[in-house]
């Protein structure tokens, strides 16, 4: 109590006789624009977090949920664990150049992203499966984290680590400050996710949900190993998210965020649920600091959940209007 | 930093001019004997805590797993969970007669260990499926903690959420307040566990990895809802809990807590690592507070990992020396 009102007193002090501080110092949300998404989130920030509003929520039950891929970062030109395939599978071939005649690798050394889309499920499956599977869960560490520190994105020039939305990672920090949760809940590989989000939003390995691949555990002589198998086991999109939420998680989140169709299941099985709820949903609209688009992109198709944002009080993040800036650094 | 020397002052004061306070007042372990058991792990909180200590482990490395039946709660005569099967079984036969002719429900009916032992993994799983399958996360939950709620054990007379051990309530504390992050990874089914780990651990239902029964999402009119297919999903035992933890921690731990062979794989994934390790055994040898058992129970046989305890460092706690008291409240 001694140091709490030391430090008020002196705030009084400097008050009186300093200069006016700048009016957002110790604004939490610097790169929101003061307008209704803003106003939106900590409205629903403050009720819950009010002890005898009758809005309030136990610490225990703030669980927030972000999508990654075009919520938390950037998706665009394609999403980044694509890139991250493609130039393994350029790897893979160069190391074994008969594995050029495989449709899948033929289609991403190609860049052709019709014959991708025309592998169907099992041909993703097959692709994601050579380049992500057959090596334990450090290996496969190593060998994203080493991509994540080269790669550089096509337009930006910048590691794709850099292009995390500057106010989101704000959101982040804002909600565990009152006492939430923060999870991502991605349509991506975890293990690839989970190489960056601590660093990157301050989210910890066991709050990465997302797509997995299946997992064996063996001795390799006396050494316990984990074993990537070649199998996509699960598949954390559209209504795989509130399944993987459920499994993972245990309890219904009161907040959610997501960018596209994908999102969709999500966003109704949080905002369902009884008592306060936010879902939020960030829409590209500006195509000169980042990219513009949503209902008819390959990557990131919003059209449904926009639709229905308004009939379901789903607030609409208007990239544009609402966010001062966009990416780390305040640069753009 | 004035409030922390103002209280440093008065503690030296009341050292100086009143009493001795009583010897272990502020002991965090005050349920284990002063015996080589917690100072074994006294000695590795210690160490990996220390700041400059060459075994020093950042705080989000700092993760602990725990077996629950009989690592954390009494699993004897039967598993709580299969009371529970056995409970819901015959609520389920007073309903529709015609199921006790069931092969499966006819043994659990008949406490015939033999025949439910013959019914083979799929038997077990058909049963399993048909008691905890078909309904919602939150019916079930529902239905679990009117069973807890109202159970008994048939030897203590007391609710089995009473019957966690004390010794081990107050390691997890132990364990929380030197920053590390406390896990249960149960053979158990994760949605019957997450109904109590809260409230007697302090456990969080995301911190609970588990067996797993499959979800579907499903919008029913316009209520999306999850239901609980009748199909086990996964198996968190043995190979499988290793398995469970990389997919839902995505870290390797450094400390494991197990009491039998289905702990086995676990304890040996966390102390292969690299850096400072801790496997714990607890071996149950008090028939007289407790059970007694290892090599030839039905239930948390203990064989392999005592055999190999020695050799691989791994601390076997003997509940009748090391733990003064086994359930909390101190009557036993």
């Amino acid at each position: 109590m001694t140091a709490f009102r030391t430090t008020a007193s002196l705030a009084l002090i400097l008050c009186l006789v300093g200069p006016a501080a700048p009016a957002r110092a110790d604004d939490p949300l610097p790169s929101w624009d003061d307008g209704p998404s803003r106003g939106a989130i900590v409205a629903f920030v403050e009720a819950v977090t009010t002890e005898g509003s009758p809005d309030f929520v136990t610490p225990g039950d703030r669980i927030a949920v972000f999508d990654n891929d075009g919520t938390l970062w950037c998706e665009r030109p394609v999403y980044v664990q694509a890139a991250f395939i493609a130039d393994r599978v350029a790897a893979m071939v160069e190391a074994e150049p008969a594995l050029a005649d495989r449709p899948g690798f033929k289609a991403v050394l190609d860049r052709d992203f019709e014959a991708l889309a025309g592998l169907g499920e099992a041909g993703i499956a097959e692709l994601v499966a050579a380049t992500h599977g057959g090596m334990t869960p450090e290996e496969f560490e190593a060998m994203a984290r080493d991509w994540l520190a080269t790669a550089r994105h096509p337009r930006f020039g910048r590691p794709y680590t850099e292009l995390t939305y500057q106010p989101m990672v704000e959101l982040l920090d804002f909600l565990r400050s009152h006492g939430f949760s923060t999870f991502i809940v991605t349509g991506g590989g975890v293990e690839f996710v989970r190489n960056f989000a601590e660093p990157a939003y301050g989210i910890p390995t066991q709050q990465v949900v997302g797509s997995t691949i299946a997992l064996r555990f063996e001795e390799q002589g006396d050494e316990p190993t984990i074993v990537r198998e070649p199998r996509i086991s699960f598949i954390d999109d559209g209504p795989g998210k509130p399944v993987g939420i459920q499994s993972h998680i245990g309890r219904r989140p009161i907040l959610a965020v997501g960018n596209s169709d994908g999102d969709y299941e999500m966003l109704r099985w949080t905002t369902a649920g009884p008592g306060p709820r936010l879902g939020l949903i960030v829409h590209h609209t500006d195509a000169d600091r980042e990219y513009a688009y949503d209902r008819d992109s390959h990557v990131g198709r919003l059209d449904r959940a926009l639709d229905e944002a308004p009939d379901r009080g789903w607030v609409v993040i208007d990239m544009k209007r609402d966010w001062e800036s966009i990416f780390p650094g305040g640069s753009r």
